[in-house]
């Protein structure tokens, strides 16, 4: 599963980084997901090789704008562009959703030539399947109904035991084929050979829980329990918080660390993060490294901080790799004057 | 008089170009205005100096997303950034965009902590005073209801004649600012002199029209006759209009730059290019200089062809002056992979 930041910032964009969008390709899938469609997203993925017409899914967390103004510009550019019309796209969102995006599709006269499926997610639990994948949406706790979602691959299929089947005196070939995907072939001497008895067990891919705004991590513990990586937002570090001296609805790295240690997480990355955090150290201002060193006292499994055009690899082994899509120090044009 | 453009694109947006909107600063004020707003137009503003704060009036030709769908993410900004709080923001557009923005406000539980006020244009004539400004709402003709706006700033006072006022032995001081104001002074000798008698008579302010998006440029003409600037679309050349072979709701090149001609205009913009023209010369490509060519052969007055962070300066006396603010080689990020 390929995992894309296309916005890491929180509630306003910067200018290194964009309100908060999330791509998700599944594993050995052309089509793919988004998690979440601030303004721009549509904009951003100008600078990845994600095509519109193969966007099949949108999950949005919570109607905030930073989490899905980007959605009426995306619906209507899908249908702008070639290539898109008649693939249908499914949207799934809190309830309000569907008035919403209807609203805006009648007074701006957007028609779309695609079939829309908005899908409101009315109590928990709820489980969807979505291209052979479980979908759990997750309850979160902020100022509007907020949802995460927990991505269940299907099964891994178990690897064929070519030994076993060179000693039944199986001939090399396209057979061969048939048998790992578990099916009954005949062999030419007659013999039927069952391919699912050649197998070594099917074993569960790693999920991924892929959280809403939330300001109360604890209660993603029974969540956490079989998932490999967890992308959750950390919008302040403590010190800040308690510089506010006001309630926020949001996480700071050191609670979302400590709940992810106590779930014995393999994988965090922290995303959304407060404009007021900058990425190039400033003499005595905040920076995203506060963050991290925040985080990293608490969590001691592999830790990552999101940042725009990162493309995450989780491996079927669990594996998290990291490839930085775009050079960020040449994303800022030079101004003149 | 400013004009910076941030989108200049049609419909969608590419990698040089966003959608529409375009900034314009009144002579001497530190307050801005907005007509039309496209999604992106926040991130776009990130890169000039233009203050959320100090924008006060946004006027929208119509309410296709392509012109409206920053609203909300722009209103939100302006509401989380500091600085905003209680400043009154003056929104302006066709019969919906109340409607529009309450629905987008009511849905995402948007909360503005300044007076937004929502102006609704339901029938022509209508004039409003903004700023001191004269704005004409001009009808335009698409396939939804679009206006142009036709800004005409207030007259330019007169100078004063400092050789007449010596004669009249007024002596050197501050007395001459309150004269050049046209104000009634009392001299130490008792003499009362009228200010105003001893002023070059006002001159009219040199007019903009920015047009909506428009079929039927023809439509204009009566609108232009002391008009020093047009700003209109142009979203496609003559040939591909015959080739595409259907009815766009739009106007070529050659059709706005004919009746710019007609009306002896002596400034003509064009902007609202479809993707399909490329900035850089592209093999057989359609490209931005075919609007260019189309346009040049039919308008013998100053002509440009709007890039986004272009900003043009409209003097007093109606010789417009472009800087461009953002140099836009640097403007793609470099993709990796």
């Amino acid at each position: 599963m390929k995992i894309t930041f296309l916005g890491t910032s929180a509630g306003i964009p910067t200018k290194q980084r964009n309100v908060t969008a999330i791509a998700v390709q599944p594993h050995q899938q052309a089509d793919w997901w988004l998690v979440d469609c601030g303004e721009g997203t549509q904009h951003q993925l100008l600078h990845t090789s994600l095509s519109l017409s193969r966007l099949t899914t949108i999950f949005i967390t919570h109607l905030h704008g930073d989490h899905c103004y980007g959605l009426p510009g995306l619906l209507a550019t899908r249908a702008l562009q070639g290539g898109s019309q008649n693939i249908p796209l499914t949207l799934i969102g809190p309830a309000g959703i569907k008035a919403l995006i209807e609203g805006i599709c009648h007074h701006t006269q957007l028609y779309l030539n695609y079939p829309l499926t908005i899908i409101e997610v009315n109590s928990i639990p709820t489980t969807l399947t979505i291209d052979q994948h479980q979908i759990d949406v997750v309850p979160m706790e902020h100022n509007i109904t907020s949802y995460g979602y927990l991505i269940s691959p299907p099964d891994i299929p178990g690897h064929l035991d070519a030994a076993k089947a060179k000693a039944l005196g199986i001939p090399p070939g396209p057979i061969y084929q048939q048998l790992k995907q578990g099916k009954q072939v005949i062999l030419e001497d007659g013999r039927e050979i069952d391919g699912s008895d050649l197998l070594s067990p099917t074993t569960p891919a790693p999920k991924v829980l892929i959280a809403g705004d939330n300001a109360n991590p604890q209660q993603l513990l029974p969540w956490l329990k079989s998932v490999s990586l967890l992308i959750h937002e950390s919008t302040l570090t403590e010190p800040e918080l308690l510089r506010l001296a006001t309630t926020i609805h949001h996480s700071t790295a050191a609670a979302v660390a400590k709940v992810a240690n106590q779930a014995k997480l393999a994988n965090l990355i922290l995303t959304h993060f407060s404009a007021r955090y900058r990425d190039s150290s400033n003499q005595g201002k905040l920076t995203i490294n506060d963050i991290r060193q925040e985080a990293s006292k608490h969590f001691h499994g592999q830790l990552f901080l999101a940042e725009d055009w990162q493309q995450y690899t989780l491996t079927t082994e669990g594996k998290l790799l990291l490839t930085q899509l775009i050079q960020k120090p040449n994303n800022t044009p030079a101004i003149n004057c």
